[in-house]
């Protein structure tokens, strides 16, 4: 039925969806590359700001080009009418991707459609932590805090958050977290904004696409199911008896596996060594548990190889940030709206739209049978 | 650097993107199906309720389960608090897109995740023409209208537009489109709701995602501009010179061209016959246009199978019945609601994540330059 002669790969696992210079997923070497830079040199040293710069422009900004990007970011981050409307009158126990995806599509509605642009991409990078927070500070009773302009994208997020300044080690923890997951190759969100860029949408349109695609538990929407799992298994003494049990109830564990990497995620071996100095009670349940469940796997299928995934020990350190876990998965969005940004950006300039062939699976054609003759 | 060895398609032209019963384009000989039956036996005869049933269920009605499913979606049709603030706080130019975007996703917001249903399916469904209906009446500053459970989808959004009930020909003519675009194989925002699926997301997300697809103007987003270009040109007499004037500056011809068919396609046939019939001055200028505009593309490219696609005369239709031009993609959201939920069922019910390779072509890692020593 089909006009070409393709064999269907479910998942399009292995086929090229698009040729990128915005990341890399090595995932033989364990290897993350943001525009020909190795992660582990990034995620110490670089502020989340420059990362995003480096992710739109290809190359590191220097001292210039860094402050008026940040100064471009601070001047984006207040939420328009419309916007704050719409988030007072979501009900309060509103999932807060949710609320991210809605009030994202309200602060970016347009008179006329307008191209993808990078002033575009910080005015949307911006508002994230501010729709979050606003959010926030609702759910809990609080008054909501104004954004800083003299506080980086990582310090002012804790701030609107917390109402208060958190110390630079937790400033520190979540800017090398924002860095580490600002981009990923062709994940299911990123392939969405460019499917949606594709078809010359708008910035807006293909963040709100990829922001539904994120939440979704089989792509960002697990790290608060990673704290579940450990909660319920309480003790490292623990896990092996509990595991077992579950394994035998069919029971996923969750943070583990990955299409990609065949050996350790370089992402989580960082977001692990940050849990170690920052959340030792996390620590040792979660090494341990990664320990047990990584025997398990390999028992059953000793074929296939098994590591934690990003999300696992991103969970220990967001814990460790004091984020509550239902800003999981929104904060992974705080983080990947550059990259999403940056895909736009590169599917806008070298543009064709994105639309695969279906193969018909269902019945051969035949006349339908009138309304009244039906049983 | 890309671990398989597929070689990079742009467009994923030629790849099948899913295996489906929903629909199959079957360009080579100019038929849409959907679930087994032609369009053509379906676009007179059948209501847009019987035809969403067929695409959900995979068979049409009887009696009984179409009354249920009537009543159902009468029943679904009025809008949460926080949908109707957030519609009421954006900017009354708003593109319509943008507002059902942004208020599709506000009246789908859940405290936790649910799979996606068909009862949630009706439910969207049935939204969409309230939303766009109570926004038309905002705009013009009017009064909104309730819906009424005793008119069908169809009457129901025209009553809503226009304050009165529209004549059974106008009701006619919008059920047929609605038939007619409900459902087409595997195009870019349906596609995008089968990515967002394919991450375990909820139903909402997949359609905020469609809609953000459906607005570019290289899918959607195009009958307003076929409208605006015959308006440009003015007369059948000047179709010619205008035309052959434009194509030295460049200008593309609005609503020609499509990936898939190579003869004519099947719903432009049927709305060319609609036009000739209640939009005899846009038809007679609309005919002459196609005429010169094959004629044209024909000369400048004899290899390529040219043809109107379905936004060509869908344009005449949608005028015919009154809707304002701003409103021709909207309403063809409104229509396809159907199709990308029956979509989002078909993915769920047998999923894996559609989770595509990219192919870097960025520069090879070397080590940053610290921020001090940048130029």
């Amino acid at each position: 039925m089909s006009s070409n002669n393709n064999a269907y790969v479910p998942g399009l696992e292995g086929i090229i969806g698009a040729q990128t210079a915005i990341s890399m997923v090595d995932g033989a070497n364990g290897r993350l590359v943001y525009q020909g830079y190795v992660i582990a040199d990034l995620a110490q040293e670089m502020s989340f700001e420059e990362v995003a710069f480096l992710l739109w422009e290809g190359r590191l900004p220097n001292r210039s080009e860094l402050d008026a990007l940040s100064s471009e970011l601070a001047g984006s981050r207040d939420l328009t009418q419309a916007a704050v409307a719409a988030l007072d009158a979501l009900p309060p126990d509103t999932d807060p991707m949710d609320v991210l995806r809605s009030v994202v599509s309200v602060q970016g509605v347009e008179h006329r459609l307008a191209k993808p642009t990078r002033p575009l991409a910080i005015h949307a990078t911006a508002s994230f932590p501010t729709i979050l927070a606003t959010f926030h500070r609702r759910q809990v009773g609080m008054e909501s805090v104004k954004p800083r302009r003299d506080l980086g994208h990582a310090a002012n997020y804790l701030y609107m958050m917390n109402g208060k300044e958190a110390s630079p080690e937790i400033v520190r923890a979540l800017n090398t977290y924002l860095v580490l997951l600002a981009d990923h190759g062709m994940n299911a969100s990123t392939f969405t904004a460019r499917v949606v860029a594709s078809t010359e949408s708008d910035l807006t349109s293909c963040l709100v696409g990829a922001i539904g695609a994120l939440k979704g538990p089989a792509h960002g929407g697990a790290p608060s199911a990673v704290i579940e799992q450990l909660e319920l298994i309480g003790t490292a003494e623990n896990a092996e008896p509990w595991m077992r049990e579950a394994r035998k109830k069919k029971v996923k564990f969750m943070g583990f596996g990955h299409r990609v990497y065949r050996v350790y995620d370089p992402r989580a071996k960082i977001l692990k060594e940050m849990c170690r100095q920052m959340n030792p009670k996390f620590y040792e349940l979660a090494t341990r548990v990664e320990e047990v469940a990584l025997k398990i796997l390999h028992e059953e299928h000793p074929e296939r190889p098994q590591s934690v995934n990003v999300e696992f020990y991103s969970a220990g350190v967001l814990q460790a940030i004091g984020l509550p876990k239902e800003f999981f998965t929104p904060t992974f969005a705080v983080s990947r709206v550059a990259g999403w940004s940056a895909h736009v950006l590169e599917q806008a300039a070298h543009n064709r739209i994105i639309r695969p062939q279906s193969e018909y699976i269902g019945p051969e054609p035949r006349k339908p049978v009138p309304l009244a003759e039906r049983g």
